[in-house]
């Protein structure tokens, strides 16, 4: 099984790398650990989705928010790492939502990122350990962000 | 000094692990590394403990809560290592308070889940390094939500 | 390129090391690993930079808010380590303001604190992987927290 192929089995489209927002590395590499920055819905062009999940995008909108997030990542991946083959496994995930404080759906919502993943390295190794939680505001007021920590082969 | 022995002195009842909510490992091992999910204080039965701290619960009510996370976390680990005596002490927690944008003591709340966990692996391993702060919502609507690395034996 | 000599070099002043705010470590080393606790702006005194950022500081105000931080967490290292030659680089960091819900300039203002870490290890072993977040709320209501992850020498 490779990443690279179920990536384009799936048919998605991945934007380009998202630009850098600050003084910060969008990966460092430290022995066989790959960290990521934390990542938002970017789709090219400079725009992200944004707005508050639960008054501006619905839990399913915020899902395909949290996909798009895993999408940018990808494209990050690619860029620095060259191929998705290069991961072993998701070890750990931060998924961060943008929510008003009666939001209770974050689960739901970041299933659209690690649903995406499971379908890129597969059910085992494509998933990892991971924190879905609301945040009271995120950088742009994008909807979604994500963090996440791979382990290389 | 046995981890497992200080929990039976401890005379406090263990929730079975919870349920998992969503794509992810409630656990995953990477080397002598042991990484636990965002954990809710869960009783049992599909029920945890819910409401914004600050207003729905005080700050007491709140440490009761992180101590049931605590208490959760707990039984994840004796459903996944067996025994809790494979951990060799504490790294880091990240320890999310569902509070009112007032609310100040989220160190004291945290801390119901520190002290558990100082008195199961001692004062020197069981505290590792922590942040403790204020998230806009959580899952569900739960009171607390904490993550937790650990190193193994 | 010694980090004490550019500490120096920058004429900037630490203040003491923060006094410890609950059940946990500042400082905890794992290996070639240094985890750092979340750190406020603080002063000394017992006094630290509160307010919502947004409506009582603004985005230069919480600017200044991050770079305090950063030098609350170069007195801890010190106070731990000895010097702040030992770490060789940034590995990890998560930048958490206390926003209001409508805040958007996360990255700015945590450039504070990144733009003294690049000053103090250089632009490329001073700067790691990043995530800039809003909190509903933090600990006493301190404008900015920060935790971090160093690789020691």
């Amino acid at each position: 099984m490779s990443a690279e192929k179920n990536l384009i089995e799936l048919g998605l489209t991945l934007p380009p790398a998202p630009p850098r927002g600050g003084v910060y590395k969008p990966v460092l590499i430290d022995g066989k650990h790959c960290y990521v920055s934390g990542h938002g819905p970017y789709l090219g062009n400079g725009k992200s989705i944004t707005g508050k999940v639960g008054k501006d995008l619905n839990e399913d909108e915020a899902k395909k928010a949290a996909q798009q997030v895993g999408l940018a990542i990808l494209a990050t991946l690619k860029e620095y790492l060259g191929s998705l083959d290069k991961i072993k496994r998701v070890i750990k995930t931060l998924g961060m939502v943008n929510a008003t404080p009666e939001f209770e759906k974050h689960p739901y919502v970041i299933n659209g990122y690690s649903e995406l993943f499971a379908k890129i390295w597969g059910d085992e190794n494509g998933v990892g350990v991971r924190s879905a939680v609301g945040m009271g505001s995120l950088p742009g007021n994008i909807a979604v962000e994500i963090e996440v920590l791979f382990e290389l082969h």
